[in-house]
């Protein structure tokens, strides 16, 4: 049992472990959520280690630790203060001001917190190197992962897991982030192979969305907390970004904003590189579309990127100019997902990712179509770009 | 600032006290949540002194304290063996054995969380004191409220924290929950008055309930924790059910479960005690339904239990057989929302409460719908009957 097992394990909780065990669960949901790892920061570290109590950095983690009660990992209850006599007395009520946890163009000097989300199907280095660049302030930040539970996930959490306790730990302390939560789905992904080819197969979307907005649902549910000011979706593909990707988002003060998603590569005529655009989820609605949709079935959706499927939309991709002003805005109606900054208030709203047909549309394409129903607008930046991993040799075994 | 002030204000965190002021917020948002307020237990209290380190009941709230991830409140880190040398050593990484979340049908012998979430405009002593009297372990419970900011609102939140401090510090320690939650809402609600009369026009129901909507999603998103077995929603105006009810409910093993809500009252006629049903959005869907919801706007909605719109829906409402079995199980479409229990996996999937028309239906009658296309399906015990509440004369002033 639950109880007895924490209890049991009691002396080994300074230990690194991953129980990959197969899953023993009562439950009739084909989707689960299992937490396997809390990782919890610098924060504490600093909080209970005497020597670090003087440094400005630490006294930052102090506050921000016991002030911010995102999910599972902060602990509201360490306002060292309240000892008497060296005995700690906790108050039979704590209160938390948040009247100013403010979603502002200045999310740094208003001390926003943000919750990057990333469904984590293969683990990328170069990710996790991109991920310690992000200048916003690591103490704002929470990150939570969530997995399949596969052969693949397994290798992917141990890889992260690696990365994070060498970032948590051992790292310089402005690199470590408020909290981590690792999450494992114990759902087999409907698609056997994360493979290139077999992903982006036309009859795979269906089943490979809805699977994914179900992770997406699940994560954002479960770490959502009252004090998040933003949510940065980040695909665990995105391995290059502006060291300033949050507050130059933000900056726009828009409840939904997406950057354009590259890849390079090396082009195989000229063996130079190269990039081309890579999310087509991204777009603004047309005629065509809405005439074609209303001609399907009810659970048929609407795919982007397909011959077989001419929407006629006006795809973000493409709307890209070389040197062009990076702060250019463009209205939406479909998002992609591989990197999306969203107000948290937009979620808390109800903003979910439909794992269904939602007026022919799925996933983060569904999501932005859901948020306008719910008043909130989507807006693209066509020459803020980020890239997508292209790793031909890795992808192949 | 809120990092500033967290700290001016550590010096009084002892103390209770409400702020009351107006909120000074920069989003754009028209729902934005505050909380207030995080209890913390029992739990805590019992953690943390050491005279109660010995009970069996303070072994459970520990234990329990530290294993709970939901949200704000919990604790992880008060692993107290972690201590070394008197001085406590945080370990970098916290596992946490979730394999054993289930959601059962027995589930105080597989010690499942219940998430209680109230969305509450006024307070009623006896919804309280009902609460109390639930015999699921309290150390199993947390409560979360979500209050909208006006004057009524306020007078309910003086009310509740009062009845909280009552029960959390000096009540018997059995009755503690494991923790408390109290978020405020800063927009105005759509109604001014929450009388029965204004509250039920048919025209107010529209934006009353994408209102009530918006107020669960908020409290849905921001407490569900990836730990949480289930959900149980309970109206502030439930004042009497079976103090088994979260056993009895759960024991059917649904996604989704609902009993029937009925009100207490005084026939004016014969001037004794008798009952009504109450709530008419647990209901089997009809032909003539679907068709009038075919033949209206894509924004307009279905509503129950009004003459000018005739659904012939099967009305739970009306299926109760006086001394039948409270066991009876029958299917609904849709569901309404003053007592419901709903298994955590279910909102983790994505099913929230559309605050705009989803196939015509709008909040838990939306939100079943909305489960439907998820996978899930809603289930009525006829029978198994909860009390509305009936206080003419309070309403009235």
């Amino acid at each position: 049992m639950f109880v007895k097992r924490l209890q049991d394990d009691r002396h080994r909780i300074a230990h690194i472990s991953i129980t990959m065990g197969p899953i023993r669960l009562r439950r009739i949901s084909p989707l689960t959520v299992v937490v396997i790892v809390l990782l919890c920061i610098g924060a504490i570290t600093f909080l209970l280690s005497p020597s670090s109590r003087d440094s400005a950095s630490a006294k930052l983690r102090k506050a921000s630790a016991a002030s911010n009660p995102l999910s599972p990992p902060t602990s509201p209850f360490r306002k060292q203060s309240s000892r008497s006599n060296g005995k700690r007395v906790p108050p039979p009520v704590v209160h938390y001001y948040l009247n100013n946890v403010t979603t502002s163009p200045n999310p740094v000097a208003n001390r926003e917190t943000v919750l990057i989300l990333t469904p984590l199907a293969r683990f990328y280095q170069e990710y996790w190197d991109n991920l310690l660049k992000l200048t916003y302030p690591h103490e704002l930040i929470t990150l939570a992962f969530i997995i399949p539970k596969t052969r693949e996930g397994n290798a992917a959490t141990l890889a992260l897991q690696e990365q994070i306790t060498k970032t948590q730990t051992s790292g310089p302390e402005e690199k470590r982030f408020a909290s981590i939560i690792i999450e494992r789905q114990d759902f087999d992904p409907p698609i056997p192979s994360q493979d290139e080819s077999e992903r982006h197969k036309m009859e795979n979307q269906k089943p490979r969305r809805a699977a994914m907005s179900r992770a997406r649902n699940s994560l954002l549910f479960t770490t959502l907390g009252p004090s998040t000011s933003w949510v940065l979706w980040l695909d665990a593909d995105i391995i290059e970004t502006p060291p300033t990707l949050i507050q130059d988002l933000a900056e726009h003060n828009k409840p939904i904003i997406v950057p354009n998603c590259f890849q390079r590569y090396i082009d195989p005529e000229t063996k130079k590189p190269a990039e081309r655009p890579y999310d087509f989820n991204s777009w603004q609605d047309s005629d065509i579309a809405q005439k074609l949709g209303e001609s399907m079935g009810p659970e048929d959706i609407l795919l982007e990127g397909y011959g077989e499927m001419p929407t006629y939309r006006v795809l973000m991709a493409y709307l890209e100019e070389r040197n062009g002003d990076p702060k250019l805005e463009v209205p939406l109606d479909g998002v992609g997902g591989t990197a999306l900054l969203v107000k948290a208030e937009v979620h808390r709203d109800g903003a979910m990712f439909p794992p269904f047909s939602f007026y022919h549309l799925i996933e983060t394409e569904g999501f932005a179509k859901m948020a306008k129903r719910l008043g909130w607008s989507s807006t693209g930046l066509p020459n803020y770009k980020v890239r997508f991993q292209y790793f031909p040799r890795r992808n192949s075994h």
